[in-house]
């Protein structure tokens, strides 16, 4: 068997992630590497740490990526930070809110849950009470819930924990970068974000955020591995060693206690897509979210599919359109993909089959994606017999660029 | 503040990883992101696994990469499979014996131990001896120990785990690539690599295989996760939910069952080098490996330097050199980086300030680095006081290069 050079399609990738990345942030991980005790790389991590806080808005000391996935963030601060028995609370509102207690769960956690249906966010009231009621040590909610397209609020409930000595963890994988999210002024005590979204880096990477509250007790648990200390004990030592933050904040400081070697060529990446967003500036970042969500959804109102949700907790960054009665929704992907190389996302759950869900995160976050993704939706729902608006929602969607 | 482009030195890297990566891996991480759905992506995660398959040298249906550093692909095989009070045989030589018991007992192993003092290694005899003691369910041992440099033999041991129905597991990151691991032949029923050492891509992934014996645990403490399925209930479930091999051997398949989004460049680059191994051919690259480690040793030995250790059990990949008396290690170090920009590795535990250790891995073990290593090792040597042959080590690396 032999294997070919890497030939991939060049495409328009319009799901809620991994999304398209910024050719300078392809660059980037063409750079030859450096050695991880390199004094050039103490500057690269230095500079993702500060980098890391203005993208979070926050002035906590840790701040700095995990070498995985999303979910390894989310587990990293998790099974750090969760003791056998400790009551923490989910509300849950799409497939996410499962995996935040699927992990809680793994970690010994005596999980209290309250659910929403799938479109719906909570009202922080609800929330308030049901903390009131159980009396958790730890709230983790989603922020943005890829599989609804909802936005959960967060300050209020920020507020309310703090208030009340609940550490508040968020899951802000889907939003970081390009929906608004105030790790300070919402009193959030750690964050999770992702790279493959909104930050617009590839996925492998998940940049977290915590304060001294969570330090504290990460300081509380720490165990110094063998093989670097003989005589460290713990019984309240953390369950992983891979995803452990007692040890992994210290990697992250001057001393380079080592744990892992850092993914370099990833670290690259995540510093530069950093960037991009330090020079566009989080605000204007925001903005420009919001502003082609509004293209994307004037297109897709005048083509005269139907919008799944309510506008109020929209996410900006993701929209679900219904598919129309006694269409294959696979189908029409697959011709969306094979033949105009656009991609959207197909949906978990109680809404498998029954939505699309587009995305418009990071660098696919622009006018030549959004005006493609109408107009190769638009074609292949009429190729797949969907009465439409024909011609109307590019129309739409170019006015409402023109007029901006 | 301003964050610059960026701007690194290139380096001469022959430490024990991470190494410099070929350009042509390097160029493949900035090829265009594709989704993790696209059908072209299923081919690229194919051609993974054939290619991983082939490195290993094994017909395990199961081979494919953990998306986090070697120690995340350690993890998720030994929480994958010990589950709380399973006893576990770990003889220890070197710093990443101890990772393993720590990462072991982290799982809520019934650890036992045997340990060498840092420089040998065990005879298959005495660990087959502790077999008999502890009956222990999984034996699981550090084939390469960067640590020390040492190589420990594995065949006969893999028999005599077979044999007695124990489960072999054995941490080949440091050697897989440049060092003989024939994983069916020895019959080793899990192997973890690193792709930072000798398979020459950048840190943060691992590559891992297993065979039906592992998998079968892992299909008895499958727990499908809510969010994918609400009704699945195992007692027996894996404590991790990222390194949850159970959940991830499924998204290798082309089922895909959603568990992470993989690091999509990284996959480039592992595909890439995992590509540069076949074309090279696995016989001849170790060859190289140990062709060079040849020229290397000539020119040490010809300098005056003191070799650590003995050579019967020496990793080809790994020469460890003692510090002269009166040096400060970390200052020649210093030096050899900032002017000659060529990097070599410290040491740690009871070697630390004792030796430098040099690697001659992947695409970093080629004719050019040998002789800059050589080279500027003795520049520095000299400068810093020490009295070598002058002149005697390039010229002996020379004829090595020239008569063979």
């Amino acid at each position: 068997m032999s294997y070919t050079d890497l030939n991939t399609s060049l495409r328009t990738i319009m799901t809620p992630g991994p999304v398209e990345v910024d050719p300078r942030v392809l660059r980037a991980m063409s750079t030859p590497i450096i050695g991880q005790f390199d004094p050039e790389f103490l500057t690269i991590m230095n500079d993702t740490m500060d980098l890391s806080r203005y993208a979070f808005q926050t002035t906590n000391q840790r701040a700095f990526p995990i070498n995985g996935t999303s979910r390894a963030g989310i587990e990293a601060v998790l099974c750090s930070i969760i003791e056998p028995g400790d009551k923490v609370l989910i509300p849950i509102f799409g497939r996410f809110g499962y995996l935040l207690t699927e992990i809680a769960g793994r970690c010994g956690a005596d999980v209290h849950t309250m659910e929403k249906e799938w479109g719906e966010v909570f009202d922080p009231e609800e929330i308030q009470a049901e903390i009131k009621k159980v009396n958790p040590k730890i709230v983790t909610v989603v922020h943005g819930e890829t599989s609804t397209g909802r936005l959960q609020p967060l300050k209020e409930l920020g507020n309310f924990c703090r208030e009340n000595d609940v550490l508040f963890v968020v899951d802000a994988v889907a939003t970081l970068g390009g929906v608004e999210v105030k790790t300070d002024d919402w009193n959030i005590d750690a964050v999770i974000a992702g790279t493959q979204k909104c930050i617009g880096s590839p996925s492998g990477m998940a940049p977290i955020t915590y304060n001294d509250r969570v330090e504290k007790i990460l300081l509380e648990r720490k165990k110094i591995e063998r093989g670097l200390s003989s005589d460290s004990v713990n019984e309240r030592s953390i369950q992983s060693n891979y995803l452990d933050l007692s040890q992994i904040q210290d990697y992250w400081t001057s001393d380079r206690l080592n744990h892992h070697t850092e993914a370099t060529s990833m670290l690259y990446a995540l510093r530069e897509s950093l960037r991009l967003i330090k020079e566009e500036g989080l605000e204007t970042r925001i903005e420009r979210h919001k502003f082609h969500e509004g293209a994307l959804v004037a297109g897709l109102q005048a083509m005269g599919v139907e919008l799944f949700g309510t506008a109020e907790h929209k996410m900006p960054v993701v929209t679900i359109i219904k598919v129309p009665e006694g269409v294959d929704e696979a189908s029409v992907r697959s011709t969306m993909i094979q033949q105009f190389g656009v991609e959207i996302a197909g949906a978990f759950g109680p809404l498998q089959g029954k939505v699309w869900r587009i995305g418009s995160m990071g660098y696919s976050c622009r006018k030549n994606n959004i005006l493609r993704v109408i107009g190769a939706l638009e074609a292949t729902l009429i190729y797949h017999g969907v009465k439409v608006n024909r011609g109307d929602a590019l129309q739409a969607a170019l006015e409402f660029y023109v007029d901006k």
